[in-house]
């Protein structure tokens, strides 16, 4: 995965996403003592940066595997993401979803058209079930996040922040599955002046914090966080980008989160979803260390389920 | 309140302003059965359009005048924008807030730095009480929406999505106080190519559609909605012109602007607080009239209190 695939791959997509806006915020910037922007892939077609790397997987099929279909697993983001770009390239899309997923994240699937098949929420009945889709139709299978073609998509977010900053002296990425920071790593070191990429990620599922200082895939203890996006854990092709690339993994509250999606919300007037708001809460976490500095931030999504929020009344996040 | 005085407000107040976005959203277009361009003044500084008309007032005030500060009664916006236009400019703003103002406004307020003066949440008392600081600290009363000054500076967010898109053919305004929807229908009318202007309020609040039916100024009967920001009524100047440049005032109730509101928030993954979604709502009643037609929908502000949101668990707003 090399610059110019980078490159191409954003060439590649740019007819069937959104390049997405920059946003930042004098209030939270006081807050955070740093110049902040913000890469708003909430506003990125159906919701999340998800698009990119789905798109570049789909485009870069054959003829034949196109006939196919594609087959994924995912509770969320990468479920809606899969299903658009399929539609919108006139490709069936086979998407495995735990009966656990968000309402609203299943409302999207069905309608992008996907056929949705309900599997047990662990990784064992979802690799199963995606499994023996792909057998029965012939459908490739897609991961979320640990598939070359994906993470580089989902690193074309970074690109396009820093071709319109080129001088950001850090980004701070949500955790996940993998794809999203290790894309990020390889656009900030091709594309970056020395910009170094930090990982955020729930103390709750903090798989990544331990692999990184393991040396090997460590699996989440809990899942227990609002940040439904980031209960995945990292993957075999993701995991060496993320060791050589990304200088460190910030966890952060239950609370913290909450507070940083809150002051989003209230200062920005944009919707993000948890998982995001757990980059701005690992910046804030650590803001003494990023005093002064051009810092980026992904803005991973806006898929929340509004008839069930965080916020408590007469509660003000940062006074 | 000419040509003239609407180009030279735009230039007098745009150091002090945002040039606000203006965004579509496809699936709304989809569900409108229109093409949609919404004037985002909910990210206006302070998170309203109402930033505008208080700077163009405070901006003409005479060295005397300024030198004795500004008041104001407000339950909400124009409480924020006269105190932080009056910080911006270094005026001191005193700002009369009934006690049922939301707890979100108030600190809104005593963060611009502005002295709040609660009273009883009658227009009478509201009144007095200004009178009073007026007449103790020499302070300049600016009415939140009846002020020649006020209706021009709002009049320039419908200027600039005309300067952006002269072909609209109606534009969709929140009616409170009537000063948005005067300034609104007065760029329409020097602005616009034959742009219809029109006004949308809650059944719960309807005294702009019953002051337009009887000819004179209405009180309201009920000003039970959740669209706070609607619940004051016309004025004596703002009145002729909404009568002599606005086609009409569509009503709707208090689930079509939740309807709305959620499906500005799920769709665009923006926050827009209720009285704004009050016009999308009104275009989404009367759909029909407008089949196919480009229009402006003027988002009024955004500012929310998110402890006490209005969605409730599993529901689709459209499906």
């Amino acid at each position: 995965m090399n610059k110019k695939e980078l490159l191409d791959c954003q060439k590649r997509i740019a007819p069937y996403i959104h390049k997405t806006p920059v946003l930042s915020s004098r209030s939270i910037n006081k807050i955070a003592g740093a110049m902040l922007f913000f890469k708003c892939e909430n506003f990125q077609r159906m919701g999340a940066y998800k698009m990119r790397g789905a798109t570049n997987a789909i485009l870069q099929l054959t003829d034949v595997q196109r006939q196919g279909g594609v087959v994924t697993h995912s509770s969320g983001n990468f479920a809606q993401a899969l299903a658009l770009a399929a539609k919108s390239l006139g490709v069936n899309a086979h998407i495995v979803m735990p009966t656990s997923a968000p309402m609203v994240k299943k409302i999207g699937v069905m309608e992008y058209g996907a056929r949705i098949y309900e599997c047990e929420p662990t990784l064992k009945a979802r690799n199963a079930m995606a499994d023996s889709i792909a057998k029965e139709t012939g459908a490739t299978f897609i991961h979320p996040s640990n598939d070359e073609k994906v993470i580089v998509g989902q690193g074309t977010a970074a690109l396009e922040l820093l071709m319109d900053h080129d001088d950001l002296e850090a980004i701070f990425c949500p955790v996940g599955g993998g794809g999203l920071i290790a894309g990020s790593a390889l656009a900030a070191n091709y594309f970056g002046k020395n910009c170094k990429v930090y990982g955020a990620e729930p103390f709750e599922a903090d798989d990544a914090y331990r692999s990184l200082k393991s040396g090997k895939i460590e699996d989440n203890i809990t899942v227990n966080t609002i940040a439904d996006g980031l209960r995945t854990t990292l993957g075999d092709k993701n995991f060496p980008i993320i060791q050589k690339h990304v200088v460190g993994i910030i966890r952060v509250t239950e609370e913290e989160i909450i507070g940083a999606m809150r002051l989003i919300w209230e200062r920005m007037k944009i919707i993000v979803e948890p998982s995001s708001a757990v980059a701005l809460a690992g910046l804030l976490r650590e803001k003494e260390k990023f005093k002064g500095q051009k810092i980026g931030i992904i803005i991973s999504g806006g898929n929340v389920d509004l008839g069930k929020l965080p916020f408590k009344e007469n509660f003000n996040s940062y006074p």
